[in-house]
């Protein structure tokens, strides 16, 4: 890196949205780029993360983190090449990924970074994704609370997305039957054809609740749950003695305020001695290696298999999380930068 | 037992009640005792139980466990003492505790009892309380699913009930802090002077929601929930970082059908990861009698108190039960019979 980078360009949070944030919430701009200091390093940003959970990020609501505050970077996963480093751990060419922002370049002293990306065989883009924390987030949410077992029948909600599809498949490594809960004949298909699950059903259908009831013979052992609402409340009529429901995500609620009501859900896990236990991957920072020592030689051999769709560009930030809520994508939502 | 015992005096179901069991739906029969078969004991009971979980045992609703059929002897714990034996592992004088049902003497082949009752020098009735199914349940769901740790605040609802009070005394041994949650003035009262809770507020207080949030300055790390409804609205709007709750019972739901909705639980789930679990204390059946070894000693000792409230002769059963639902009863609820 010969010619130091002088400016940077960047997706601010503009105003805080009640709900799902869109366009107008963000902007771009393009800012001096400040020069590193003793402890820091730079890193260029090749790949920006785009996820359901960024939502409550910009949202006002007590949540599992501070918002975002207005006028600054949006807080996200990026994955990038260090390009310059006065920091002792860090050297020119290293990959990382971490909390680095919607943003081309971002400065930090290591403390956002979470891992050195040592696959070079594969995409730095996975470190985002199946490597990334949708990947570990499947596999502990899974493993630690799902607890499946042989022969179990595995529910996921949202099955084709990117937490969803690594589901379905570890627990068909696991030897469960998997069965895809995904909206539209594209993304079951998808679910059947790519992500190996035993049957998949649409809730956007009339026939939904029959659907799944059909796809369900033996019941349902283990719920991945991440959309909560009437999905969630069709599963739960299902379940089999000592359940197990992996509380994940929220997606098919638009907004916490006013609080959704729903069937209560107290006497299901009573008559079957379930259990429902909400998953934060943050929980599981420290053991973040340990699941991609699993999960690498699964993408490898082919078991693990994911979907990408890349967005072009730092302008297509702001609308990206409102393109998730649509439902528009096909796998990971990721945004590739375009430097100059 | 030289006379021959030629009546029995039973309390059967008599139609199927949609929600809580009234008066109307028992009656009280005298019918004549068979003859003792090879193989067979019968016992003399002397107290019968009278417990909330006899409503699901006497609805058409699919359960945990198959309906009270019409005409039958209302199926219920009872402790009694063996009158006459031809059975080889039971003796003239042994006490026993099973499901001995509502009657005044009990035929079976062993399969209805749980155990035999050794702790001679405390009162037999116990056996259906603090060292029967109530304490059993109160410290494995206790235990187990609430995992309380010394410092955890333990939030407890029925509070002053004979699960309730042996939860909070059991969280007491274990180092909580504990708050009750109960009705009234009376029970309040109790469960501070008699079961040692460090709070107690009464759910019928229109500052119930602020009087919660007064005894609980450190949040909730376990809420043991044996009614369900606002109570545990109220409830979840406080728990801490990986909080357990225990669903144990549904007392303040008269009906599930319609089924009743209530706020969305997913997002407290999720935002603390937390954990919300259904306990039934058929599944620690294997385990009983290692419970019964931890309690006993804390009764004889004063560390674990209970109360009783005694209902004189099997002609109080069939108002019992509709009597739990409005709340009338100060510790657990028993009847003693009187025989001829």
């Amino acid at each position: 890196m010969t010619t130091p980078i002088r400016s940077n360009v960047q997706a601010l949070l503009k105003s805080r949205p009640s709900g799902i944030p869109q366009s107008e919430h963000f902007e771009i701009v393009t800012s001096a780029l400040p020069a590193l200091e003793a402890g820091q390093l730079l890193v260029r940003n090749e790949f920006l993360s785009v996820e359901p959970a960024m939502r409550g990020w910009v949202n006002a609501a007590a949540n599992y983190s501070d918002p975002v505050a207005i006028g600054s970077v949006m807080r996200s996963f990026a994955a990038g090449v260090v390009v310059a480093s006065r920091h002792p751990a860090y050297a020119e060419g290293d990959q990382v990924m971490g909390m680095l922002g919607w943003q081309h370049y971002a400065i930090t002293d290591g403390s956002t970074l979470r891992r050195k990306v040592l696959e070079r065989d594969l995409s730095l883009s996975l470190s985002l994704g199946v490597l990334g924390i949708n990947g570990v987030t499947a596999f502990f949410a899974l493993t630690e609370i799902g607890q499946p077992r042989p022969g179990d029948t595995v529910v996921v909600s949202t099955a084709a997305g990117a937490v969803g599809s690594a589901v379905g498949q570890i627990a068909k490594i696991a030897g469960c039957r998997t069965v895809a809960i995904t909206g539209g004949a594209a993304k079951q298909q998808l679910c059947l054809d790519e992500f190996g699950y035993d049957a998949a059903v649409d809730y956007k259908s009339p026939t939904f609740a029959a659907d799944l009831a059909h796809a369900c013979p033996q019941g349902v052992d283990v719920y991945y749950d991440n959309t909560s609402g009437e999905i969630s409340d069709a599963v739960l009529r299902h379940i089999n003695k000592h359940a197990r429901i992996v509380i994940c995500g929220t997606a098919s609620v638009s907004n916490w305020e006013p609080w959704p009501s729903g069937p209560r859900v107290e006497r299901h896990l009573l008559n079957k001695s379930a259990r429902m236990q909400g998953f934060l991957v943050w929980d599981y920072e420290h053991r973040y290696e340990e699941a991609i020592r699993k999960l690498a030689p699964w993408v490898r051999d082919g078991s693990l298999r994911y979907r990408e769709e890349i967005l072009e560009g730092i302008a297509s930030a702001p609308d990206a999380i409102a393109g998730l809520y649509r439902g528009e994508n096909l796998g990971k939502r990721l945004i590739r930068l375009h430097h100059d």
